[in-house]
């Protein structure tokens, strides 16, 4: 049968280290896991407590397309209590994670061989998205004494209709001040494109808070999540907020593309959002991984890295000890049984002397992967 | 801020009814549902006590993209029992509903500017997600003496991409049988286009089984979904089978676009699939409802319906009523206190002298509700 051209999405090449680690681990060695991008930690108590009472009263059907009222309201008190920002709840669209936060913001905002700029390295699914919707993702390598993030002068001039940052950014974890961020929101703005700023990691910060889209102009998307600080990454439910004139063309985007995200998920999320006890508990957990990071790594001989100002990641330059960090990796999956991300899923064109670290899982696992990293390469010298 | 042109997708003109609804209940007064698409019961008990179990015992994180592989496996055994059709698990591929899996299938198939067939009349929402794609739908205005389905030379020399049917229909109810399926199989593939079957409103049938795709030819795409037969509407899962090799486009699809279908509601699932017994009783809810229905709606003056073969709508052609279905449902909310969907919805260019009718509600509901339709048709004269 016939396959469309937008369908020849590219591959995640961290998926090769993740099949090779489980087969690693079925062979029986143990693995740290420094791929991940999720929490090992699950839904707070209180939030799968709060499902487990509607699962016994409610019969969890549809909600309006937009999102539980409940829960928009409360999403935008957490923009008071975040950022001091006053947000009219009717500006945020609840969505099926952020993936269906970036569907719903692409399709809204732009057309077939519109041409949205994205950092390098970033997210990879930004890019495949937007070609799997007919659009054309134009990658705008960054550098890193602008930490990772683009500046005004990366697309000046390229008839773009939209850009996408993301701060803290996935693979660096580095974040643009408020001057970095209103610099590029007036310079996407000045030239009719749409701004578009990916949240997801907020609340993830350990030096500064970061700064949102909304506190400088309130014509821009964002997109957040519940995955990351509310460590519900399974759920598939996040959040948009648009300006007001836009909420009913997502709206009808909405019911047609999604009906709704998942019910039990919503309820799942509104509780989430009260349990700040026990998030901001994970959250020194990987503030402690994050210390043991910056000071194993570079021991260990990985010290070109990028300022981990949040997410849980730290991304490395390893330029000086690899031109193929696929193989790179996989080296160090089999010599030291760790497993680590390749920096090609984030920018096609330089990732090859990039890696990325996760610590989002245990302090235990930390400890342990670093110590096998320093090992491995001392041994390889 | 630019919206693009694909987002100007239609409003749902049931909304206007819907809304009229609520501020008529806001208002105190009692409205009968026949405008809903979805069962008033939610997920089988079993369902819900397996995530309970599931949510004390497992953090939930993201599954693999192409969904968990127990509910795969599940699945392909459903073909067994119900079709005694062997099918290789392998092929089926969870989806955020069936919504998700209209996104993942277009994706896979087609590209922008592609047309792609729909029967009208038809789910509004195939119309919708093909545009906001940026793709073309083709409306097959289909004839009563087809059962409201389109037949071969409805779209011969039509230069299609692709062709989308459901049987059972939403919202006629109608079928095609075994022949009728295969004709249109066998006319799409001859012209190269791509064959989608909607089948949703499986297990939902009144008087013999529905034939799937999958007993004609392992060459198509099939769509379904546990939000009607399994009760399960707001949990946002489904599923498609595909020829086995396009199983690795659209893991690699759904791994950028969705990550995966929520975790919560694929344990869920899962456990659904075992229910049988409760099932089969909401089943025999909508047998007595429907039966209700044949014996009111035409008593009342509906007498011009399409075959109710399953699902739970009866499609009534109204024109010797109204040439204005939206000001006529308006009016039966207003007079009767009935609440039903106007046929625009469904097809653009010959609902406005068509009503959907659902029976998915409780007895109670229908028996009132045929009450309130017969005085109100009597008092119209």
């Amino acid at each position: 049968m016939r396959n469309s051209t937008r369908s020849r999405v590219d591959p995640f090449i961290v998926m090769d280290v993740m099949e090779a680690a489980r087969k690693a681990e079925e062979a029986g060695r143990h693995i740290i896991h420094m791929e991940v991008g999720q929490p090992s930690t699950g839904a707070p108590k209180a939030a799968t407590e709060a499902l487990k009472t509607a699962l016994d009263q409610d019969a969890l059907g549809y909600t309006v397309a937009l999102g539980l009222p409940a829960l928009r309201q409360r999403i935008a008190r957490l923009y008071g209590e975040w950022y001091d920002v006053d947000l009219n709840p009717e500006r945020v669209v609840i969505t099926p994670g952020s993936s269906g936060g970036f569907i719903l913001a692409f399709t809204a905002l732009f057309d077939t061989g519109d041409r949205v700029g994205i950092g390098a390295p970033g997210y990879p699914s930004y890019r495949q998205i937007l070609k799997a919707l007919g659009m054309v993702p134009v990658d705008l390598p960054t550098a890193p004494e602008h930490r990772y993030q683009p500046v005004a002068e990366d697309f000046a001039g390229m008839d773009l209709a939209g850009l996408m940052v993301a701060s803290p950014a996935n693979p660096t974890g580095t974040m643009l001040d408020r001057d970095a961020l209103g610099a590029l929101i007036g310079a996407a703005q000045g030239q009719g494109a749409a701004f578009i700023s990916d949240e997801i990691y907020h609340g993830l910060e350990y030096e500064k808070k970061a700064v949102t889209a909304l506190e400088i102009s309130d014509d821009v998307y964002v997109i957040n999540s519940f995955s990351k600080y509310f460590s519900m990454t399974g759920w598939r439910v996040g959040w948009l907020v648009v300006p007001e004139d836009h909420v009913r063309v997502l709206e009808r985007i909405a019911q047609n593309m999604f009906i709704c995200a998942p019910h039990a998920s919503q309820v799942a999320a509104l509780a989430a959002m009260d349990c700040d006890d026990e998030l901001q508990a994970n959250l020194e957990v990987y503030r402690r991984n994050r210390a043991l990071m910056l000071e194993g790594l570079p021991k260990a001989g990985f010290d070109r890295i990028a300022p981990p100002d949040g997410a849980f990641y730290v991304y490395a330059d390893v330029s000086d000890l690899t031109g193929d960090s696929r193989a790179f990796a996989a080296e160090i999956l089999d010599k030291a049984g760790v497993a680590v991300t390749p920096g090609l899923d984030f920018d096609p064109a330089r990732g090859a002397t990039t890696l990325r670290f996760s610590y989002a899982r245990s302090t235990a696992d930390i400890e342990e992967g670093l110590a096998r990293l320093a090992r491995f390469m001392t041994e390889r010298g």
